[in-house]
């Protein structure tokens, strides 16, 4: 299945800071059918460093999407029953504005003065996007890890669109840890001096400081058993220790390779953008009354979370699961066991399938009765 | 009690490495006073950026020692009692010799030139000053972190000098994820241009790269909830979020802070060699047969985890306990409830306290008995 990234355009979208962004354009892919009644959408939301190619081959890089493991024809999100849309996030660097994009009223990159955006502004150009595919109500919004904040905002934000959210590893605020392991990555990044108060873009990019941001992450990704598993204490290269401060553990060698690859594709100006929306989000606005947010929606819940995940523990998404059982909303909750880490939900697969199937034709049955 | 850092001076030391390190100076302080049968001394081993000052007031800083809340007249390490010693690592940055030194073949900082050193090589340095100070034998050898593994590699390497062993929070070798947060640190030091290959005490130092390592640390010397507790999600300064990438969060304050103030006191090059010596660390030589480690030394354990430490999980403890029982070893083991993660020995200190002033009582007890 190759698939094609496709752009929409807008004029403009008012932001949560009362900045308005404009023109603002966003990358989406969409895989099967939209059905005749329109009944049948579901919108991917995409996690950190995702982008809007989540499934099939891309027509331009011949590479998978990121979750092609879960969308296609049969698979959890089957795409010979249900229209699937993915988008890049406002605020990215894959074809959705950002603060890399060029700014029309000064013919240069945004940089640092592209506004702050936040996960509800992301869900707003999200918003803007489906109704400018006519589709008047989601079926499901399913998402890892910032994807699943982004399910959960739909969830609050547009009760009367979406019949269903999936939100899997994540949380309805960032705790301190987590919020320390993004600023530790922001600080990496704006060390380097190459960052240059962000203004790069006509010179070279931080690739030092992004590549240490990017490594911090990749441990947070994986739990301590499956980088054991994967890595162990083997050497690389050299028999013994070594004499220098090059590589002596394959563990290093993979940090340090994948820090590389993502220099690459990532721009550091998004990478702070988004991180700070992560931190920002809250669910309630700083109330903590988490049961008031949800009470506006009759949404559907399914909410997965892995044992292993440490990045976004378990009690997280149990906290979701007690509000929303507080009020009688409808909610299924499953603790998958899992040895990956935060990356199970983009890793093992199997058991989120059947589950995720399930929910979807339950849903979709649902609806069709009402 | 005001303490002074002494130094002893010996001709060279040969290294696991196979060089030579000569002259080789170590800072140490002692509190107490040795009996007249020379019985009552017990080394204290320190963590990854502690120092000789361990216990009492600083002459020259007037400030109190890393672990002054255990050692001291009617403290955990009873001084009334016991003669207490603390020395500064070899390859550190506070009176010991390290990368920072002047090389007298030079007459420059070895930096780089510096030579690989091992734990077992930091033991070595140790066995040397208690020789020079006339003591025989070890009642104990205490510490925490990476003072877990010096204490560890006495009773493997010099188990007829120490009667007694306290590892705390530590393991017999790092995971593929120790070894990682490690290679993290050690990349975001390399990755500043102020590093310049190790090569900069004549300009400035790697301050960036530094302190953004020591956030790395920070965080994982914490635990999910003590951060929680500390800062939750209170914000600094604004009321709502900010539109720059200034410090929202009081976490990042604090994370912030303690970078900078790290940058003061450590060496870029010290953090590169001593976190090397301890990814190297393997109690067994890569042989993975830790009982057969633990056989030449009849030495008693008391090994002590954290419930909440997750950089030093509990079952790098476990491991240990269940070959020395394996083997019928004398070990005592307690895994404490504390919400404080890594940190917890050096700050949750109650329970720690009882169990280590009965442990040594006993150790002293069998000495005399025997």
């Amino acid at each position: 299945m190759v698939v094609e990234t496709k752009s929409a355009r807008f004029d403009s979208i008012a932001l949560d800071s009362g900045a308005t962004l404009s023109p603002v354009e966003i990358a989406y892919e969409t895989y099967g059918s939209l059905s005749a009644d329109r009944s049948n959408a579901i919108l991917i939301t995409h996690a950190f460093t995702g982008d809007a190619h989540a499934a099939g081959i891309s027509e331009e890089t011949g590479k998978p999407g990121w979750w092609d493991n879960m969308i296609g024809p049969g698979k959890a999100f089957d795409t010979d029953r249900y229209f699937v849309i993915c988008s890049n996030v406002l605020g990215g660097c894959q074809g959705t504005t950002g603060p890399g994009s060029v700014n029309p009223a000064t013919g240069r990159p945004y940089a640092l003065t592209f506004p702050v955006i936040t996960i509800r502004d992301m869900v707003r150009l999200q918003r803007m996007l489906i109704d400018s595919l006519g589709i008047p109500r989601l079926l499901s919004v399913a998402g890892g890890s910032m994807g699943g904040m982004q399910a959960l905002e739909w969830a609050v934000s547009y009760p009367d669109m979406v019949l269903s959210t999936i939100p899997i590893a994540t949380t309805w605020r960032h705790s301190a840890q987590q919020i320390a392991f993004n600023e530790v990555g922001r600080q990496a990044i704006m060390a380097d001096p190459d960052w240059a108060g962000g203004d790069y873009y006509d010179t070279k990019p931080p690739a030092r400081g992004l590549s240490v941001a990017r490594m911090v992450g990749h441990i947070t990704y994986m739990s301590d058993e499956s980088m054991r598993e994967k890595f162990g204490r083997r050497l690389r290269e050299k028999e013994k220790f070594g004499f220098d401060f090059g590589v002596d553990f394959e563990v290093e060698s993979y940090l340090r390779y994948r820090g590389n690859q993502f220099v690459s594709r990532f721009d550091a100006n998004s990478y702070l953008y988004i991180t700070k929306a992560e931190d920002y989000f809250d669910l309630t606005n700083g109330t903590g009354r988490l049961a008031e947010a949800f009470r506006k929606s009759d949404t559907r819940f399914l909410v997965i979370s892995f044992t292993s995940d440490w990045l976004y523990p378990t009690y997280q998404s149990q906290e979701i699961v007690r509000v929303l059982r507080r009020i009688n909303g409808d909610v299924a909750y499953c603790d998958l066991q899992s040895n990956y880490g935060h990356d199970a939900f983009l890793v093992d697969i199997a058991e989120q399938t059947e589950i995720v199937r399930g929910f979807l034709a339950s849903t979709a049955r649902m609806a069709r009765a009402a």
